[in-house]
C-alpha cells in the first residue's frame, strides 16, 4: 500500500478551489504533485495554499497534458467544465492515473461509451466524486436497506432542487457556463447528485440495471422573469430565449421491476435547496421532504422529522466515524468522505467504489433525456455499459468507503 | 330559480351513504324524491335517514332506469362504481337529467367521448363531483394563482398518496372493488383527487388543455408483502399476483407548455395520507408536503408549515363564508362544498362549474396511463374533448362556487 498518493489537480474553478483549500489541503496521505488550469492567477493561488498547508511545492502547468505526462503522479482529479471531464478522464486513464472526475452529465451519448472503452483497454480507475453518495443521510438509508430494514425496495425519487437564480445564475458576467447551457439545452444537465445515491440503493450495474426513460420538460419562464425583475425588460439579457424548460421530469424503468423519478428544479423561486431523496420499500419509507424514516411496525413512531433520532440509531459507520474525528469543511462532510473514498483506491491500488460503469451510466440520463424531450417524451433505451457483467457483478471495493455492503474496516484511513 | 331540487340518488355503497348522511340529508333546498341500489337493506336504511332528517318518504327502486324514468326528478347523482359512472351518466342526461358522478378513471377512452357526445345531444350537464376541488388548501392556491401571487405557472404535481393496505384494502372479503382493480389492471386508476384542482389551476380547457402524457408503473410487491405478513404465506390470496404496480407516475404536458407530474401510490407503507398539491410559478410555490407557500418577497417569511398564516391572509371566499358558517360534514368540507355547487347550479338551471368536458378529461388519464405503460412508456395524446373550443371557452358558471375565477356572491348559498 501506498504511503503517499501523488496527486495531480486539473481545474482550479470555483469548485477546485474550494475542494483544494477544504479537503485534499488537509490529507495527510496526498501529495500535490502539480496542479493545471488555465488560470496561471488560479494556480499560483492554489500553490500558496499547498506549500501552505501541505509543505510542498508542485508544479503549475497551464497544458494539463503536460501533468498527465508526469511519471511520478499517481491519480488525477478533474474539477474542469462539464465539457472536458470525459475527454480529459481518458487521456488519464491512457496515460495510466487513477482519474476523479467531478459531477455533470455527458454531451453525447458516445462520449460514454467511449470513456468505459478507455478503461477497459487501460484497466484505471475512473471515478465520478459523486459527493452525495456519501451524504449522511444518504449512507444511512442505504446501510438501513442494506440491513433489509425498507423490505424490497419497489421505488426511488431526488431531485436537484436549487433555486440557483437567487444564488447568482445570471451575474453581471451573462457568461456563467451554466447558463449558457440553458440558452443552448433542454435535458436533465445535472442528473447525479439525486441518481447516485439511488443507483446505489437500487444495485444498478450490480445485479441491476437502468432499462429506459422517459424526460418532459416544462416551458422555460423563471430566467426570464427573474432577469426582467433584476435587471429590468430592457437590459439585453432580457431578451434571452432559454431553452432549458425550468421542470424537467425523468422516470426511469430498471431490469428488475423498481422505478426512479428524477427532476431538475432550478429556475423556479423555492424556499430551500432539497434533493428529495425518497426511498420506498415494501416495509418502510425514507423522505427528504419530511425528513421522516417511517418503517412499519417500527420503533420510532414520530412520524415527521425525525432524521435526529433515527441517525443516532442507524447512522452508516463511515459516519458515527467521521462524527467522531470531529466536523471537516466541504458541504457538511460528503466532500471529505468522496475524496477519502478516492484516495484509499489509489492507495491501496484497488478498484474506486463509483466506478466507470457507474459513472458512464449516471452521465449518459443527460444526453438521453434531452433525445426523450426532443422527440415527445419518447421513452429511450439506456445502455448496458457493463455489456451483460451487471448480471454477476460483485461489489468489487470492500471497506468502509464501499457503497455496496456496510462494513467497519479499521485498517482504513478517514481522518 | 327553483325553490328546492328534487335529486334522485343512484347508488348507496360506503361513499353514498356518508354523502347521503353528512351532507345532503342537511340540504334544505333539496328533495330526495328516490333512492336506486341492488341492496334493499341499504335503500332501507337510506330511507330512514331522509324520513328523520328531511321529512319524506323517497321511492326505493332497485332498477335504476325507475329512477331516471320519473318525471319530477331533476337532477341525480352517481355514487356507484366506477365501471357504470359512465354508461348511468349518459343515460341520465338522455332521460333529461342533471348528473353528477362520483370520482373514478373510465376504462376505455371512447367511453369519454360518448360522455360528451351525450351532452351536445341533451344538453344536460355533467359533473364529475371531485371534492378536491373545493378543498381549503386547493381553493386558497387557485385564488392566489387568479391573482397572480405565484406568476406565471410553468408546473404542478399531485398524487393520491394514501396506504390503501393500512386501511384494509385486503378484507376478509377479497372481492373489494379496487382491489379487484390491482388484480387485473395497471394505470392511475384514481388520477382525479389531484388532478382535478390542478386542471383548474391551470385553465385546463378554458385557454390551455393536456396535450401528451407518458406513464410508468413499478413493479407490483406492496400487497403480496402486505398479504403474507397479516395472513400467512399460506393464505390462498398470498399467491395473487398484481398487475397495478405499486407507484405509478404520469407526466402531463399542457398545450400553454406546462408539466403536470401525478403519482398513485396506495400499496406501500407511507406515515400519513398526501395529496402532494404542489403548483410552481415564477414568482411563488405551493408545496403541500412542507404545507409551505412561499411567494419571492412576499411578507410572509416563515418558509415552513405557513398554511395557518397563509389561511389567514389568503382563504378563498367561498372557505371563509365557509368556516364562520362552524363546520359541516364530509372529508374537512370539501364534500360538503362540492354538492353545493352541484346543487346550486341545478337550482340555477345553469352549466356546473366542473362541466362534461373536464369531466371527460380527467377520466381519460386512467385508459391513456393504461396504454402508456402497456407499450413501454409510450407517450400518448390526450383527446381534445372540447374540439377546439377550449381556445376560446370563457368560464361558464360564475359565481362563488365557480373554480375559474374568484368571486364573492351573495346570491347563492352555501348552508
Amino acid at each position: 500500500m501506498k504511503e503517499k498518493v501523488k496527486l495531480g489537480i486539473i481545474g482550479l474553478g470555483n469548485r477546485g478551489g474550494l475542494l483544494l483549500s477544504n479537503v485534499i489541503a488537509h490529507f495527510k496521505d496526498v501529495e500535490i504533485c502539480a496542479v493545471s488550469d488555465v488560470s496561471d492567477r488560479k494556480m499560483q493561488k492554489a500553490k500558496a495554499i499547498i506549500e501552505k498547508e501541505m509543505k510542498n511545492t508542485p508544479l503549475c502547468l497551464m497544458d494539463h497534458h503536460d501533468l498527465l505526462a508526469m511519471d511520478d503522479i499517481d491519480a488525477v482529479v478533474v474539477f474542469t467544465g462539464w465539457q472536458s471531464h470525459i475527454p480529459v478522464a481518458i487521456e488519464a486513464m491512457e496515460a495510466g492515473k487513477y482519474v476523479g472526475i467531478e459531477v455533470g452529465g455527458a454531451y453525447n451519448l458516445n462520449d460514454c461509451q467511449k470513456l468505459v472503452d478507455a478503461y477497459e483497454r487501460t484497466k484505471m480507475p475512473c471515478m465520478m466524486l459523486e459527493n452525495c453518495c456519501y451524504g449522511r443521510v444518504e449512507m444511512m438509508v442505504l446501510s438501513m436497506v442494506k440491513q433489509g430494514l425498507f423490505g424490497e425496495i419497489v421505488h426511488c425519487a431526488g431531485g436537484y432542487q436549487h433555486d440557483l437564480c437567487a444564488e447568482d445564475l445570471v451575474r453581471e458576467d451573462e457568461t456563467h457556463y451554466r447558463l449558457r447551457e440553458y440558452i443552448y439545452r433542454n435535458a436533465d444537465t445535472y442528473p447525479t447528485h439525486d441518481l447516485g445515491p439511488i443507483a446505489k440503493v437500487l444495485n444498478i450495474n450490480r445485479g441491476n440495471r437502468m432499462l429506459y426513460l422517459t424526460s418532459m420538460a416544462s416551458k422555460s419562464a423563471g430566467l426570464q422573469h427573474y432577469i426582467a425583475d433584476k435587471y429590468g425588460v430592457d437590459d439585453k439579457r432580457a431578451r434571452i430565449e432559454f431553452m432549458q424548460g425550468d421542470i424537467v421530469t425523468t422516470t426511469i424503468k430498471c431490469a428488475m421491476g423498481q422505478t426512479i423519478t428524477l427532476t431538475l428544479d432550478t429556475t423556479l423561486p423555492r424556499p430551500y435547496y432539497s434533493r428529495n431523496f425518497t426511498v420506498r420499500g415494501t416495509k418502510g419509507i425514507y423522505m427528504e421532504e419530511r425528513e421522516t424514516t417511517f418503517i412499519k411496525g417500527g420503533e420510532i413512531e414520530k412520524t415527521q422529522f425525525n432524521n435526529e433520532e433515527y441517525f443516532e440509531k442507524y447512522d452508516h459507520p463511515l459516519w458515527k466515524e467521521y462524527k467522531a474525528l470531529g466536523e471537516k469543511g466541504g458541504h457538511g462532510g460528503m466532500d471529505w468522505l468522496v475524496m477519502r473514498a478516492f484516495v484509499e483506491s489509489v492507495k491501496r491500488g484497488e478498484q474506486t467504489p463509483i466506478d466507470v460503469y457507474d459513472t458512464a451510466a449516471w452521465m449518459s440520463i443527460t444526453p438521453l433525456s434531452e433525445q426523450s424531450i426532443a422527440s415527445g417524451s419518447m421513452p429511450v433505451a439506456i445502455p448496458d455499459y457493463t455489456s451483460g457483467k451487471w448480471i454477476n457483478r460483485e461489489p468489487i471495493v470492500r471497506g468502509k468507503y464501499c457503497l455496496e455492503e456496510v462494513c467497519e474496516d479499521n485498517s482504513i484511513s478517514i481522518y
